[in-house]
């Protein structure tokens, strides 16, 4: 390590060993992408699973699409360009945080097909879970927590998901989550439990070959 | 646990321990700003640096300026209105990344003072150390890793930091490293000695307040 000195830049450490930050964090950096109308429920549960994955020693982390548009977010407006901005940006966040080895559970309505495959593929394969956090829109409306809907319904707020913009429900989601039928707990057990089968809460056998 | 459905989005977790993203980790989330011109060495520096931090099992991770255009800041050119959007969406990830938990070294040019401020104001006071990755102007361009130089006094590439772009050195650094003087390992070893002084490389004391 003792470089000669004109030698100093083109000493480049060896590039990490793929499987060390998974065994170091005892699973595998991941996105959890959850997708439904406002008022779904999705902000809740995704914080429920980020409280039970870190008491159960899992390092898991919210990327929430209303607070990140307080900081990164913030020079995005709600135009249907914005809008998407909002989703790359966000996609391309949780891709760091998967490489970084967290698990990145994502809040955001996301209700067009195309943005969330984009969010997939910043992730990488098999690295990805869509989470469609389905509950039918009478039951958002009347849920209402940000009074959103009734100043759709009034008018105030166009383009609005549901009510004047569509929402494209996921083809073929990881999980389906039925936030009308079930707790938030139930919801949190339910999105732990498909990480766990996939084996992404789990380190790596000492010396297999990983990513 | 057991909510009536109708209450089911009434039901919020309590908020994570302030304390339990730090036991979990071993660490406090914070972010290492490593600034300089280019061809200092501040990138192979933060790679050495996150290696060494997670060899010490330390969950560390590297948002490479360059790389970060790849992806997030792939819509940016090189105006300076960009520029300093390049910068500020840098900051505001890596003090996501800090609230994660994990220790985010940065490496980016970042010449101007005022954008390195909002970086630190990001990611909040006692989280954020500025490392002044120094070495002259004439070292750099002979280093040239990446042909910049040569292009920008071939008159290819305007506003080229340096050259015909001013560089706002650190009044006050947290920490300087004289990339010219040392080795990338010295370099590195000073910032985890920094991180370890501040007691951000260690756990709290169990049922000690903290954030």
């Amino acid at each position: 390590m003792n470089e000669p000195e004109s030698r100093n830049l083109t000493w480049h450490p060896e590039a990490i060993e793929p499987g060390a930050r998974r065994r170091l964090l005892g699973q595998k950096g991941c996105v959890v992408w959850l997708t439904g109308l406002s008022g779904s429920g999705k902000s809740t549960i995704a914080r429920a699973t980020e409280k039970m994955l870190i008491e159960a020693g899992h390092a898991a982390y919210v990327l929430d699409g209303d607070n990140l548009r307080h900081g990164l977010n913030g020079d995005l407006g709600f135009e249907p360009k914005d809008r998407q901005e909002n989703i790359r940006r966000v996609g391309e966040v949780a891709a760091l945080f998967a490489d970084a080895g967290l698990i990145a559970l994502v809040s955001l309505i996301s209700p067009y097909a195309r943005d969330r495959r984009r969010a997939r593929q910043a992730a990488g394969a098999g690295r990805f879970l869509e989470v469609f956090v389905d509950a039918d829109l009478a039951t958002c409306e009347e849920r209402d927590p940000k009074g959103l809907y009734r100043r759709a319904r009034a008018g105030e707020i166009a383009g609005f998901t549901g009510i004047d913009a569509p929402y494209e429900a996921p083809e073929s989601p990881d999980l389906v989550l039925h936030s009308a039928e079930q707790s938030v707990e139930q919801g949190a057990r339910e999105i732990v439990r498909e990480l766990s089968r996939r084996g992404l809460l789990e380190a790596p056998p000492a010396g297999e070959e990983v990513r």
